[in-house]
């Protein structure tokens, strides 16, 4: 990672500063843009490919968001495009299962998901951070309607086998009361004088002040039970109205119940910059990103195509695959260039000529494993019973959470949950191994010691296992900094006519920002070397 | 405020964790729910008001949320109800306002909404916490679809006219360096020991790791640039794809000036009680909860009825009003018994033969002063411009706070926004007394200093003083602690065959929660009345 630019002679942020107090707020917006200081991202907006391609023709090989955002670009910069796609469905990791649809995986287990008509799961990414300024401008340009993702809700659970008895906390409790608990001993000993040295005397003042409204702590600077704290974390009985009125204060936890329980280990789910509010969901699945897409393209995308070699000369490529409609069958494709979005865990293992540098960047990178399971229940008890209205539940259990549907809130009736999310560690190893209803049966078994109504409620569920999943192998790049520094720019620079792109191709992995971001970067480069050829 | 049950012998937390560590989740689940550890509301679902009213008339007065509910319930219960309603609209401080409606206000200033169809600004209460049970149920009964309010956007302002030149702040920029300051310094008098005779060893150690997870502190309890802290408060230029990919680390704000701007000061309104997510409005205004309460009553609602007087004698109680349609007309209504949900402010300017303790108490409330202001503009700059969807940015300028919209994200096309909401204080004061075209010329010229595009992309806007608005005067109930003591139970107790409801007869005053609870308790104990007599 780079060291910021504040670190080079005056800050970009100090300049600011001194813009600001000469000039009116106008000409410091001005500047602030100039200097793209709001403009943190690197897409500035529409790609603008210019220039004359004089009809070369670009294949491009998988109608994920990475292929198609190429497949969009080049040809509305006058290139002849067309995809090859080994699914029948456009989106690749962008996907949804509903009601009806199938799905065969490695092993050849085949689940037909039941859900009900309206409800659906994402197997794949599930939320997008308002940052993500690239995905969301497609989304705008393609007509596709967002709604909040909830990533926090103060009244979902925090859950350990090994704290509070296995009872699950309110996340508001413990985030309350672990900011109540460090305000409240920073404040004690700011007031005994040991910050002294570090901080002035005019700074620890405003500093008890800040530890006060931050913490909920009284005017002697403790955290403790009553009316203060219980305007923070929630009442025992909340405030109503008329004569049943009066509220009754909640008890905060112990202090050193909240360190001991390790809860706090999940609260930065909630700070990271990648969770920050607002995050999005497509209105009906996250499948409408790629479908949107599909529709745009028209009928240049070809389905069900398996390649099995990518063949370039000096003259163009040759991409030979398989129709898997009709096993057996060799067909082949050519383009002058080939925009690959092949996932790398498959792509390892096609026939492909392309140097050595490439070759060993397509070798280097480990692919994430992780488990989604959906589960359908026959009533949104975590709605009814337990007043959660979206949002995630984080527990030690091998489920490692439970996201509760961020629509059709309020409105009763049946909803899907995702019973279990897990990323890398032995908890996706294992449920990865067992077949697709075992994890179904392990997401109820483990989800009901957080909800004890799944036993009664529970009604369908499918779970997808990425490792197995046919198309990809993985769920995502997984890059360390070794294999970043050794093999990342190999792995993007254009080998000849082929230019690789994915979300594995860019320091975004495993969000569709990246894939986006790189087929951009990897076609505006590509665009330049045919304008120069 | 009552004391926590905690405080009591063995605390139900206590008790609790018995039950769990000795048996399964499901058995601890139960004990949840008998004890009501996990019914923290007041409200248990429908109210049930059984036994024989005998045709029974109660005259209802005010189609606000307090009203409705009375009427709705009371009507269901076998009794003869009719409301009478000032407004020629249902809902009362349920109120949105949109292109093509006019309002009146004190003084007689008429303003027409001029916002675009599809625009609408919520002058009264404009979000729902999920933890107001009963207006969330009645949400439910009544069909009206809820979408989630967006309290906290982690990239909306902190803005104060005195700190950074004016410019303004990211919250998670002041958020993030603000917890990470505060770890900092925690963390480093925890490994000097200071903390030994209050900590105990072991949970100094837990402690320290809590302080690095939760405030971005590196392997040295340091909070400095780089890629960690970035990961937390986002990042100068941020990762992207390709080869064009490489993010720029962030500069943390120093420790001194996030104090000494006071602008943590604004950071409780995302950690309260009443702010915690996921919150709620109904899809398409607040008004639609009262329109969907009006729908449901028929035409038992009387529009345009202006109470003069409320008189009652051991028979009944008779209301004499005026027809605002024809000015000077005297009418009068009847009833066995009467529910008045009249805001204080107009009922004790009105004719009313009750006991001298309630008339003390509608004497004792002084209303809060509040003014919003909506404005319209031609672009959703602050989506397209600055990347804020939704949520709320904190200013010390006289508007308070800035509104962004919390629906249609992403879409383009022009936006409403709250351009000001003052509660209390002189800010509220002064743009009261103010015209409203003078209050919206404000709201312009101090939401320029945080966002210059308000001079350019201003179209129209509307503003409402609630200390101007006829049928209330005054935005809410704004009880006291002393005159809660002395006036309360007063004003809620039934005094021959009236009973008061509304707001300003519960503990959540200024809440559409508080009105249907305290509606709920008054008409529950009218019931008994009924039955009794």
């Amino acid at each position: 990672m780079q060291k910021g630019s504040g670190s080079q002679g005056m800050s970009r942020r100090n300049l600011l500063a001194m813009i600001g107090m000469t000039a009116g707020s106008a000409a410091m917006y001005q500047a602030m843009t100039s200097l793209g200081f709001a403009a943190e991202s690197g897409y500035t907006g529409p790609i603008k490919l210019d220039g004359d391609a004089k009809g070369a023709s670009v294949l491009v090989l998988g109608a994920g968001l990475a292929g198609m955002t190429a497949a969009l670009e080049l040809r509305k910069a006058g290139y002849k495009v067309q995809i090859l796609e080994f699914n029948q469905r456009p989106g690749g990791r962008n996907w949804s299962l509903r009601g009806g649809d199938t799905f065969t995986e490695l092993g050849g287990a085949t689940q037909k998901c039941e859900f009900d008509s309206g409800m659906y799961i994402n197997p794949g990414p599930w939320r997008i951070p308002y940052h993500h300024h690239a995905l969301l401008d497609y989304c705008r340009r393609l007509g596709v309607q967002l709604e909040p993702f909830q990533q926090l809700n103060h009244n979902a659970f925090l859950h350990s086998a090994k704290a509070f008895g296995g009872k699950p906390q309110r996340i508001k409790d413990i985030k309350t009361d672990f900011t109540g608990g460090v305000s409240e001993l920073l404040a004690k000993v700011t007031q005994q004088g040991k910050l002294e040295d570090v901080v002035s005397k005019e700074d620890q003042e405003i500093l008890l002040q800040a530890l006060k409204s931050w913490g909920a702590l009284d005017k002697d600077y403790n955290y403790k039970a009553g009316h203060l704290t219980s305007e923070y974390r929630g009442y025992t009985q909340d405030p109503g109205g008329g004569l049943t009125a009066r509220p009754t204060d909640s008890e905060p936890i112990k202090f050193t119940e909240v360190l001991n329980s390790r809860l706090w280990r999940s609260l930065a789910n909630f700070s990271l910059y990648e969770f920050q509010t607002t995050m999005f969901q497509p209105v009906g699945g996250m499948d409408m990103i790629g479908k949107a897409f599909a529709r745009e393209l028209g009928d240049i995308i070809r389905y069900n195509a398996k390649v099995k070699a990518i063949q370039q000369d000096e003259k163009g490529v040759t991409v030979t695959y398989e129709d898997t409609t009709k096993p057996g069958t060799t067909l082949q494709a050519t383009g002058d260039w080939c925009v690959c979005t092949i996932p790398l865990t498959i792509l390892s293992q096609i026939e492909l000529n392309v140097g050595a540098a490439m070759q060993a960047a397509i070798g280097a990178v480990p692919y994430a494993s992780s488990v989604k399971v959906g589960l359908q229940f026959k009533r949104r008890f975590w709605e009814e019973d337990e007043r959660i209205y979206g949002g995630i539940s984080y527990t030690d259990l091998p489920i490692s959470q439970i996201s509760y549907p961020s629509t059709g809130y309020n409105q009763g009736g049946k909803g899907v949950l995702l019973g279990a999310y897990t990323w890398n560690g032995p908890n996706s190893y294992e449920l990865t191994a067992m077949d697709p209803a075992e994890r179904v049966r392990q997401a109820v078994e483990f989800g009901a010691q957080i909800h004890p109504q799944y036993r009664q409620e529970f009604e369908t569920g499918i779970s997808v296992a990425w490792h197995r999943v046919p198309f990809t192998l993985g769920c995502a790049g997984d890059w360390t900094e070794e294999a970043r520094k050794d093999h990342y720019d190999n792995l993007c620079q254009i080998d000849g006519r082929i230019v690789l792109a994915g979300e594995h191709a860019s320091y975004i992995p495993a969000w569709m920002e990246g894939a986006i971001l790189s087929s951009l970067d990897a076609i505006s480069r590509l665009h330049k070397r045919v304008l120069a050829s």
